[in-house]
């Protein structure tokens, strides 16, 4: 089959691999219909993930068929459409029992990492019952892939640890597809005002056109001075970082109200400086996470019932044999104005 | 001043009444410019509220401008616009400070029942600071007039109450004006399914406009039936009595899934049948509340920014001097397909 | 091997039966260390628990050591030390991914139930690896036969359904191993008063021993008075129904108070009076649940830790072999001062 | 009136100063029975808090009997026994009606800081009402001075803001009176295990005393692995900041467990290096939190039944007129192993 394979720090290849199989009882095989590319593929091919090895099949967002099952998967067969979750849960250790399926002992985020992803015709997903989800005969699939990652991870990491809140006052730093995934989910919870900030003036009018009341270019050097003042001097109740580096952390922490939520989706490389000596006595709280799906079933409760459009972020298509061209698209997204990109198999 | 007095089971007048002064240095006096009328007045009319004296200025809801203010009054003073709760709170006593104002030694719901309502020229409000909210210069004030009761109270003693999230199927069993102002308010939490219930196909209509997904009418003596079968057999996550009788509450124990909520607007005249025997194993919870009006500044916050429109439950305007027509028309409602009654002073 | 069977209402035999076998590749097979018998025992005996059939081995209590595992158990081999959870649960279904293990699916209360159960010398426990839970190799085994029920049962729906707390006053109605299990975690939580309602003096004596702080017979026909008095005139801030009877649910109406939890941990063979016309303004909570068992890591920690002393309620021990014994003793719980009796197989 | 006066940077004296009066008409007077000295007084003898001026009485804990009351306080009257709260909150704010007295607009920590404060024979308390507590007529007075300040500020700050819970692993790192008045309220909640951290062997040697279970000396150097081994290699659910410098806190990121929470409640001079590059996937929670005394009627409450001990942590004691040796008492805690000194005016 055809897979876009990591070949060690800025290498990739559309390469031919064998079909997985099942190994384990608790294995599916799926047959991808369509995949998609994530930020964090990006960092891999830079040489950042050390846990990616060189031959490793990318990819960990997708949704397909089920081809194949071990003995002991008992809610899926073959046939069955099924979206599949970026972080696998074997659904019975401590970690998973308790809703932390990102540190599942045996799971968490494996897949396009420790073992081989979804940028292919198929892949293996072990613990199938707990890490793949039914999707309806009915709906078309494009909008399901969204939520292998990104609505998740918006919505877990930014909006709930962020405990958005009806009448809120919401800063989401960082209008790229994690962002906007933020944006959206976040009006689940009808905040008075989420003011999305960005250096990139196209992003920003995205975000605005869902949902944004709100947009500061922090290009100018007066993104702090600016949020104040839209929060009337106050600062926010929340201030969401999804971005990932020290200035836009900072830029959190400065905007901030007493009994706020700094909420972090940001994959950090550095550390960051906190600056206790001004909050130890402003009541904030500050939240980290890997994303854990435990929200899966809520958001595609939320799709089907068209409360989300998760479309809204999909900005190219390509076919699997286009993951090459898919890949410097995505890779070069400002210009490209590109959000995510859909790859489809077998219908490019 | 005129106002709408009291005068014994089924009597009521529009009469000339001295206008209120400040009593106690904690005392406002807020000229009133709008009013409305609730279901709890009929209530009272009825007879059905002993603590409402013979001779009691009605009405505990609207907006006006300070007239006056006692000497401890620090936040308000002559002049300033003003949002009066149903609920006075002493902000003192140790419900108060726990955010159960509505059962604050002092204060609760006094107004219209234990002292001289908001159905008049003026009316005196104790407590100002902590039972007065401001509105702004510019905004309209109409919309305000909606948030003394009726929306705090759907959205205290049925949304919040009632736990509704993203995502979840819940069904509000009434659509009068509270059924529908917790429909409003629901959705500040996106829920996938809102069922509205109501003998009324008017109500209903209106309902599926504010944004039900589902409505039922409950003449047909199937409604558990049709509940069921809309919410895939499992039944609903939240169950919201907005009505008040045996009835309804029994429809509710019928329609909550396991690990679902009943959650109790309806002021309830006699005791229900609680069915232990099938309850007592389906993890239910079950709630009641008068409404403690915590939430009104948040309210006012969703006004301001556009994510609530409470002008939507207005139907009919009176001058004050048509008090009297507007009780007509309200106690009438299904004829009139009256829902809010708005009453202004000195623009009629 | 031997076990307790039912044979039809009112009749129980230790009988010779098959030993069980693994069925499922989900499945173990545990060989009973200790087991112990339920109240609900009681009313299975009576004809109250319809779902029981005769021939059906009872008990859903226990600890053992594992004899066999089915291919699909990961967790758990043959040899381990295991607390046997009164609840089965898949571990996959929507309801044990929300914790509802309840109402798992597959799975809930089905052992001795549905499914032979743990009065015998082995037992087949369904979805091992997310029902039992392992034990220390050093630690006595006794005090966990209490966590396999009681326990989680009072901790759950007692304590955190009623959401005890630092300062709290608390009444827990009834005083038999439930109510007593309740009291002692209910401990967790630093109540200020706890006070305990009961029929038997012994009961209460042991519950004051057990850290009641005050207790009630309720025999003397003044109980909701003397609560009311015992808190002040004010009422609990949660009342703990721990028997199962209208007149023990009607108390806790009569001594909530405003802003309070009535926790329902009764089997109710019947429907009872709820007083809405009174507690529709008095912001009460009422919450009913059939114990998830999603506390037992906690318990289990408590325990280890010595937080919690599970072997105070053990009063008598018998033989696997004395069993119809132990159901007399049992049965004549207030003569014998039975609380939990204790069964061990093969030390007889 | 006698009272401790700041002089300027390393400057305090015992000298005669006028007695307060009212001065707003929610003010009261109360004559000192017993006060205390913080930590926080002697960072402000050390010249670190630039809000107090020179000339101020210091001092912000205390217990007393009401002298006078201004004519807008209703809840207290002279010859009324009251407990001082650090904070003083006007009750009518946004802050204030959210719970975060800390952050009153008109309050907050001003007592002994913007304003004179306890450490003398009388002092003004503005909003009585709300920033006073009744103490009954018969408790003895002396445990609630503990709860002006370091009682809620453990709890609050430490123990609610770090989620202790039942069965829980807690690292508490300073055993300093702060650190203890967690430690004492942290087994308000059953945790399993009680880690304290300090570089003082009489206080850790205390700490075990008052219910820690474990202590680590930080002098080793080898202090996170210990910590580490002591929880099983998974870190602590709950580590608690209570020095306020930059490697201890290091120390909390370095033993907390994926999912936990690090509740800092020191009292920070610089910035900290926080990381994120580790820590953004750990699902952490971090809180800050200047105490809002919102749990003293609790705390109270909990004094008055026994299950808490405030005397424990009272060494020493002194009359007014020996306030300037009560200073350097405290000022050489570890010389002279003093946790809290206890002031009395008119009984030395």
């Amino acid at each position: 089959m055809k897979a876009l394979v990591y070949l060690g720090p800025g290498k990739r290849v559309l390469a031919e691999r064998p079909k997985p199989v099942v190994e384990l009882p608790t294995d599916a095989v799926v047959k991808i219909g369509k995949t998609t590319i994530c930020g964090t593929d990006l960092h891999i091919l830079k040489g950042d993930v050390p846990t990616v090895a060189t031959g490793r099949i990318l990819g960990h967002e997708g949704v397909g068929i089920v081809d194949q099952v071990g003995s002991a998967v008992s809610h899926f067969k073959p046939g069955d459409r099924v979206l599949i979750s970026c972080i696998t849960s074997c659904g019975k250790c401590e970690s998973c029992r308790k809703g932390l399926y990102s540190h599942c002992v045996q799971g968490g985020w494996i897949l396009g990492n420790t073992i081989d992803g979804t940028q292919a015709e198929f892949v293996r997903t072990p613990w199938a019952d707990t890490s793949l989800y039914r999707l309806p005969e009915t709906a078309d699939d494009e909008p399901f892939v969204m939520l292998s990652d990104i609505f998740p991870t918006g919505y877990e990491c930014g909006v709930l640890n962020g405990k958005v809140s009806p009448g809120d006052t919401v800063a989401i730093v960082g209008a790229g597809p994690i962002g906007l995934a933020t944006l959206l989910t976040a009006q689940f919870y009808a905040p008075a005002e989420i003011i999305m900030v960005d250096m990139d003036d196209h992003r920003l009018e995205t975000a605005r056109r869902l949902g944004a009341t709100q947009s500061v270019n922090s290009r100018d050097g007066r993104v702090a001075e600016r949020i104040l003042e839209l929060s009337g001097g106050r600062g926010v109740d929340t201030a969401i970082e999804a971005v990932g580096v020290p200035q836009t952390f900072e830029l959190c922490q400065s905007i901030v109200a007493p009994g706020g939520v700094i909420a972090n989706i940001g994959v950090h490389g550095k550390s960051v400086e906190l600056h206790l000596e001004k909050l130890w006595s402003q009541n904030v709280t500050l939240t980290t996470r890997l994303v854990d799906t435990v929200t899966t079933p809520l958001l595609l409760k939320t799709v089907l019932s068209g409360r989300l459009q998760p479309l809204s972020l999909v900005t190219h298509h390509f076919s699997l044999g286009e993951l090459m061209k898919a890949y410097d698209t995505f890779a070069q997204a400002a210009e490209n104005r590109a959000l995510k990109v859909v790859i489809s198999n077998g219908r490019g």
